[in-house]
């Protein structure tokens, strides 16, 4: 309970060009409540960036979005029970942005973009069904590890997707993706970056909103900035990149 | 007239992976016609791997083709009179897939997604109006430097165009960039090599078939084993990237 190495932490991360930090606690087993928002206030302690707050326990969950400042993204739901029935809920309770996975009920992934895309209309319904607003949802259509048996196929196959979802939900639903999760696995370092660096611009150039990026991976950041200019008209200079 | 260097630069090239090669003569103002022979029968001395030629003299480029032993690629036609009248009729006569440029009438590159469409629609015009078939066109978008004025704006266009082309035209035709024109002018040689890594990722996500590049950028090659192990399926190792 320092928040010491977390300050450290956090100020390295904005530093480096964070937009917003994602807290992932991993399980609380203990005094779950009293260890997010002790996070929280750490976290928001060291900056004034905008956080994701991921964590599976609901009232872990709740004790974050308690504690924060500004109405954090909540990172998220899926097609699971408890995910509908607990988290789903607390994004309307607190008028916060949530993430919803392409996930089965189960948790397992979908292989295939009509798999995908079924999933995506089951979980836009849910989303509905619990009374949130089009603008409140960010898709995560899930990256899969390269090593996996169709991660590859998969991986593929959410690039279609992403370009899809808006004209299949009728909006423009914005979405996000974890790009770590593709070199996950015994591959080597400079394997894992050239992955990251070749894969998130086929991301970008499909209409992903945001990545959730290592920030300390700086070809990672380079080719993310590379492909918001390229991408979004504005003013900038090639010095910055 | 000495083909060792020719040979040597080939054998290089073939030897870091080249798929095809592509013979840039430049303007030959004196004995084109035979110098272009010459060039070919380098070329040929030392490798078996496809060529493209480029050569805006109609003579010099029949030569280069009546040396071919095999059928190469002819790079390429515009919207150009000259290239109209004299250029593409040579595919038809040797039965060549041919590269078509992007550009306006007076060569200059249209900006827009708008404007691009209509030059490709026109251009796919003249090209059928020469007899050939629609598998022997290949279409070029023409990568615009990003230091240009409107760089990156073209070049966020051309990958809607990319996109759009085959639904355009009726028929899955096949595209083609040079990626160096990217990084053309004064930048950084790092900034150069992220640019063209994060820009021919979005090209093949958006369907690009193939690209023209400089073999020796070794990190533009990797990537784009990348983005051809992820868009196409097939048995690989990443010990080969």
């Amino acid at each position: 309970m320092d928040p010491g190495p977390i300050v450290e932490m956090v100020t390295r991360c904005a530093g480096a060009g964070a937009q917003a930090i994602d807290i992932n606690s991993g399980p609380l087993s203990r005094h779950p409540e009293e260890k997010m928002t002790f996070l929280v206030e750490a976290v928001q302690s060291a900056t004034p960036l905008p956080l994701l707050l991921d964590n599976s326990n609901p009232e872990a969950l709740e004790a974050g979005l308690r504690a924060c400042k500004k109405t954090p993204i909540i990172n998220g739901f899926s097609l699971e029970p408890r995910k509908i029935s607990a988290i789903l809920p607390l994004a309307k309770k607190y008028h916060a942005d949530i993430i919803g996975y392409l996930l089965y009920p189960n948790s397992q992934v979908p292989v295939g973009e009509e798999d995908c895309i079924q999933v995506a209309l089951d979980l836009f319904d849910a989303f509905k069904k619990a009374g949130l607003d089009n603008e409140q949802l960010i898709i995560d259509p899930v990256v899969a590890p390269v090593l996996w048996e169709n991660g590859i196929h998969h991986n593929r196959s959410i690039l279609s997707v992403i370009r899809l979802l808006p004209e299949l939900l009728g909006f423009p639903v914005r979405t996000i993706a974890g790009i770590s999760n593709l070199a996950t696995g015994s591959l080597p370092p400079e394997t894992k970056q050239k992955l990251e660096c070749a894969y998130l611009p086929m991301m970008a150039a499909a209409g992903l909103s945001m990545a959730l990026v290592d920030i300390f991976h700086r070809e990672t950041l380079k080719t993310a900035r590379i492909c918001h200019s390229f991408l979004h008209p504005g003013v900038f200079s090639w010095a910055e990149i």
